[in-house]
């Protein structure tokens, strides 16, 4: 047991870091060469371009203005500057609904932490159960566990002080969650109700049409809506199996890559045209590069590059014929559009025929949200695949760290020297065994650690989810699950999750409460430890942004040759919901628990959720750019496992109660997760319908508007082309709009403008230029 | 254990009582006295009737025709020829599919006993396990233990047969599941899609409507619809609390039963006039019967009903007045009608309002099924009722031993002399004593057993179901749970719920299923007899129908003077689907458990679906009249609770097994369930629909088909008046009508035919007529 001088060290260690962290950030932030790693944001706004290159060199590449390097932190109330309406505008409602997570964690802990230091804390300190064992058993005992409850001695009156406290925590967390709730609703509704003309308020995703022998799917969907929906149906874009053509697309633009980059090394060398070996294939028409580049014939690399990009050409023009006549990659799924909003909402919403796995219909996600790839699984094999992923999920829950371990085993020093003696000259030295021993074992499990956000989005992706945005909200929950059973779970009881897994079930039902609840308050110092490192020195590590760091300046340096290809290297990257937000909710989960158990840790829960509220907030403004606006979609999944957290939290206390033989207390508890329960499904029936459903009422009201605003619009060509596969759309036409493109440049600066309606993000807001002043003024400053 | 020969004892005896109450049913139904209970279906639908009265007296009571008497289980035969769909047409699609679970035990265990008898029987019988232990520890085994599964010794590989007919028998139930949600889905398809203009096919329930300062709810309705459903709303009907005025009318009408009877006394003893004492009582207007007729003035009875019932009429008046003209008894609910099915299946499948709770839709049920009383119960009050339901009805499954337990010791002899020391000498007389100890006990329990669908059903009107049909489906889910928990586990364990809980939470999680298959199999014999007693001998009793019988008979003496009379005092009853349905859904549990453990039992549950259907069908055709038509909406449950005794069933065989030490074959058993929920979640997915949603295309369909067929159709004044609160539309014009239907009968024998539009009943079919002629030979043969 950690004594408070031990924890003091830690967190001075860690804030020590996170300084460091900080102070790195401020002095790369303002140095112009990093600018597009720190501000990409604005550049895809089209609000600041490196174009001016007027000025010195070294004024281009580091900031000489001393004064800037004075004001490092003042990023912090920049950040905070931005009223929240201006940032929906900004960068769109999921992002500012995210940012009111961590806002929540403020709201919900910062009175509850005024509550237990001024009620629990004296309660529990006032006792002197540890200091008796100590003087009896020589138990050592910190300063910390006097604050917390282990320090009421058995049947102590004392616990109804601590019952109280857990409805009134509960009554509190419930109040912020039903407020939040309703704000968030209302935030979604007013977003979708001020937005502009979109194409998926007036489409519905049509799957599984059922084959028929005499028309084409393109003519039963026209036919079938004509019928159904005489009055509402416009028109609709048919699905095509465009992956393989997706495929050669991307392989040119891998290809078209590396040509430039032996361009360049070519222009700055002119004297060595750069040679490789290269294995001639006869059978295929493109040529493999020979295996490591160890046999095969020398070619000259960029002749080679050349004329393989041709071929690719060829290819995807052929495929492209393809796929467009071939009735066979013509899906059983269609996007069909309405003429009015009602229309939409009525068919996304209803059942269409008999047969419900047929003619499956469901709103059409934003365009750049749909994730084409799934769009043809029929019905039979969802469910199967469902189940499949199903049982792999609980297998890799639960037992993930079997192969881990063996891997360990296996990564030993004796596990090498036994499966290759060859090397046992090499491993006796001294460093490399050191090496060995202390990093090998953990790279295991690190790399899963690491690439578990990816197995389980790859989990989701064989679902058959059809939008970017419900892939990552289920990868969500799984990682939740995991971070749950593998990280709370087995800190608290120590052993892999099979091995709890196994002793649950041998352990009697009102035993496991039990179990985890005498755990909780021994794991205090480990998780106040657990939050600085992971929490607080992990938020500063986010603001640096390393790794886009190093990649953009590795990307600039081998491949930049043209002001395109600098904005291609920029690495904005997205808020990572799947990852991110199970993370947070960990917080939330350790808070809850031990509100009422250990009250110390509660400060440290509030700093972390305070400094990553600021962090999140500067990177939402100037980085990140989402891929997707989904309108907050993920808030009921944020409110359902704060619940989760808070039922957890109370059978834990239930658990820990009934071992310190508060026996005429602890049944007050049970009523608590009843109601708890009760709560959830009453706010689930009462604000989650907002986020599913999408009431006739305001489509109506939509509707009457823009008749009336904009009577002579013509819907139809507008919704034409908004569901075009993306490799139709321009992915391919590379090499035309390179020139396009590049004629462009030399006209204007509005470049990245038409960019983004390529890559599909939302028109800049005209009104966020114009009201941030002190940005645009940072952008002055930064810019050469 | 029994024995072989003592269940050959017991199931001679059931078998004599089930022919006991075949035999006087046979003889009772054949008397056409007793016409009218054993075929009131035929009298409600028209086609039969007493207005006949040619022929002599005695044969009008009493049937002399003795070839008759001969052929007195022809009966059977008939109820099963008539065929399915002629079945729907005459009782409806609920009653016709709610046959069909019987049908559906059969087909899932005939197969499934063949089976078990040629592979299981042979393999637990040709061990010598029991006989070994009878051998060396006295035990005593009977033959039927023999042929279960504790005649296979510890360890054996036999095991490994029961785990393949655990799963041969799980694939067949599914399948036999699948195909019958198939044919069911599809027949209640079929049945919507034949069915004839109906209002609830246009109409759609709306319910809190919010407040409005300056409209009226009937205005808010109309002006909201107009404006969201342009093109499709027609009209609408709004909801009166006409609670006080339904209650008022029933006053009436009993009173007038009163009088009716004292007039019949009076006339068939006109020399003396009926006197009673009664209190006078000033303050209020209707004066009241004194307390049991102990004091109070003496009056005439006859002109004291006559002027209370004029007074009563007077105050219906006011009060029917009040209802229609004072806003506080409008509710914010409403029936809206529209134009097309269309228009209405729209409607009810979406969200209306911004706000979830408000402008709630749902499809309006029927008429008939209109549950009154709840239709103004607002969101918030919903909530919180159901979470009271569902503590009360935790509290009622776990604990209702306890009160009932007090009352025993209470009615025991020395709890009577503590209390009520007085009696002594009248309860020490041994004959009152020993019907005390004998009777008084049992009493409780029985009394509180046979009021249980009664308490369950209140649970369901204090929820705030608004249709008839889903209150008795609610009930049914309850019922099915009660059972389960008090009867099935209360049986196998042998203990009160209260203490098998206590000891399942202090049971480890895999200990529960082995307490549980340990105990199964010796409780085979006991469910046995329990199949025999409450299966075979209860579905006699049933079709002997004796408590209608007397009360029909009772009614006919007091009450009866005119046809009319007569027609109300029939009691049809209906299928009762809140009770019977769970107690079928019991013989499946008993019938999947048993089927790997005992198949000895499995022939008892065949005789019990085979007998039960039979009857049934009889009951169907002949005496029930259904208070509704709800489509077979219930299936979905039917299915689920089968999928619910499979599992039990797969989680028992588990326990058992690993008590067994087969501890290599039980891990294939853990799949079982898995893949079972799996299944259910597939046949939800594919099948649950067709019960909940309303398919646009066969909306559209039904529509055109319509407009072609009747283009001039005026669906307003049709659709006017069909939701109207019953006690407006004809229930308090007795008076009138009383005198109408008297000239009315004069004038035609089809008086019938009027009421029963009067009831709601459904207009009945001439097809039934044409096509029953072994039935309608019954009734020639019959009537006087």
């Amino acid at each position: 047991m950690a004594t408070l001088g031990d924890i003091a060290v830690s967190a001075a260690i860690n804030i020590l870091s996170a300084f460091i962290f900080l102070l790195a950030f401020a002095i790369l932030r303002i140095q112009p060469f990093n600018d597009r790693v720190y501000f990409p944001k604005w550049y895809l706004k089209g609000l600041r371009s490196s174009a001016s290159h007027s000025g010195a060199f070294v004024r281009r590449v580091v900031n000489l203005d001393f004064r800037s390097y004075i004001r490092f932190l003042n990023w912090m109330p920049e950040a905070l500057k931005m009223p929240e309406p201006e940032l929906i505008d900004h960068a769109g409602l999921d992002s500012a609904v995210y940012l009111r997570i961590y806002l929540m964690g403020l709201k919900i802990f910062v009175p509850i932490a005024f509550l237990a230091w001024a009620v629990l804390v004296p309660v529990n300190y006032t006792n002197d159960t540890l200091k008796i064992a100590q003087l009896v058993s020589n138990v050592t005992a910190s300063d910390i566990d006097k604050l917390s409850i282990s320090n009421v001695p058995l049947k102590s009156q004392r616990f109804w002080t601590h019952i109280v406290m857990a409805y009134a925590f509960t009554f509190w967390t419930c109040r912020v969650l039903l407020k939040e709730y309703e704000k968030v609703a209302s935030m979604r509704l007013q977003f979708l109700s001020a937005e502009g003309r979109r194409p998926d308020q007036f489409t519905v995703l049509v799957r599984n049409v059922p084959p028929d022998p005499d028309e084409s799917v393109s003519e039963l969907v026209e036919h079938f809506f004509l019928v159904n929906h005489p009055h509402h149906y416009l028109t609709h874009q048919v699905v095509c199996n465009a992956n393989k053509l997706a495929s050669l697309v991307k392989k040119k633009k891998s290809k078209k890559n590396w040509l430039d980059y032996y361009q360049l090394k070519y222009d700055r060398n002119p004297l060595q045209r750069p040679l490789k070996k290269v294995l001639l294939n006869i059978q295929s028409d493109i040529s493999q590069t020979g295996f490591l580049g160890l046999w095969g014939e020398k070619v000259d690399v960029i002749d080679h590059h050349t004329s393989e990009i041709e071929k690719l050409s060829e290819e995807i023009g052929e495929e492209r014929e393809r796929v467009l006549k071939d009735p066979k990659s013509i899906m059983p799924a269609a996007f069909v559009s309405f003429k009015t909003r009602w229309g939409a909402a009525v068919c996304a919403q209803t059942q269409q025929s008999r047969n419900p796995t047929l003619w499956l219909t469901e709103w059409a996600p934003e365009p750049r949200d749909v994730y084409w790839e799934n769009l043809a699984i029929p019905y039979m094999s969802l469910t199967v695949r469902r189940l499949i992923i199903g049982v792999a999920f609980f297998f890799l829950t639960i037992f993930f760290m079997i192969p881990i371990a063996s891997v360990q085993a296996l990564a030993s020093i004796e596990g090498i020297e036994k499966r290759a003696p060859f090397l046992k000259p090499v491993i006796e030295i001294k460093f490399i065994k050191s090496v060995i021993q202390g990093f090998l074992p953990g790279i295991a499990l690190k790399l899963f650690l690491i690439f578990l956000p990816t197995i389980l989005m790859i989990m989701s992706k064989f679902e058959g989810f059809l939008s970017i945005s419900s892939l990552e909200r289920r990868s969500a929950t799984r990682y939740y699950i995991f971070l749950i059973i593998n990280v709370f779970f087995g800190s608290v009881l120590t052993g892999a999750a099979f091995e709890q897994l196994n002793s649950f079930i041998k352990q009697s039902a009102n035993e496991i409460p039990k179990t985890i609840g005498v755990a909780v308050p021994l794991k205090a110092t480990f998780f106040i430890t657990y939050i600085m490192v992971d929490g607080w020195a992990g938020i500063a590590g986010e603001v640096l942004m390393l790794k886009p760091l190093i990649i953009y300046h590795l990307k600039n340096i081998f491949l930049v040759k043209t002001e395109k290809d600098r904005e291609e290297a920029m690495d904005p990257g997205s808020l990572g919901f799947n990852t991110g937000e199970p993370r947070i909710q960990l917080y939330f989960l350790l808070g809850l628990v031990y509100a009422t158990v250990t009250p110390v840790l509660l400060p440290f829960i509030i700093i972390f959720f305070a400094f990553a509220y600021v962090v999140f907030r500067h990177q939402i403004i100037n980085v990140y750019n989402q891929e997707y606006e989904s309108g907050a979609a993920f808030w009921p999944d944020v409110h359902g496992r704060v619940i989760t957290a808070l039922v957890i939290s109370q059978l834990a206390l239930l658990g820990l109660m009934s071992t310190k033989e508060a026996a005429q207390s602890a049944p007050f508890l049970i009523a608590l997760p009843v109601l708890t329960i009760w709560f959830h499904r009453f706010c689930q029936g009462r604000h989650k319908s907002a986020f599913v459903k999408y009431p006739l009422q305001e489509a109506m009201m939509k509707d009457t508007l823009e008749r009336a605003r904009d009577p002579n619009f013509n819907l139809k060509p507008y919704l034409q082309d908004a569901y075009i596969h993306p490799v139709f759309k321009g992915g391919d036409d590379d090499d035309e709009d390179d020139d396009l493109s590049k004629k462009l440049e030399s006209d204007s600066v509005l470049v990245p403008t038409k960019r983004q309606s390529r890559k599909n993000t939302p028109a800049p807001s005209r009104i966020s230029k114009a009201s941030s002043p002190s940005l645009s003024g940072v952008v002055k400053d930064g810019d050469p």
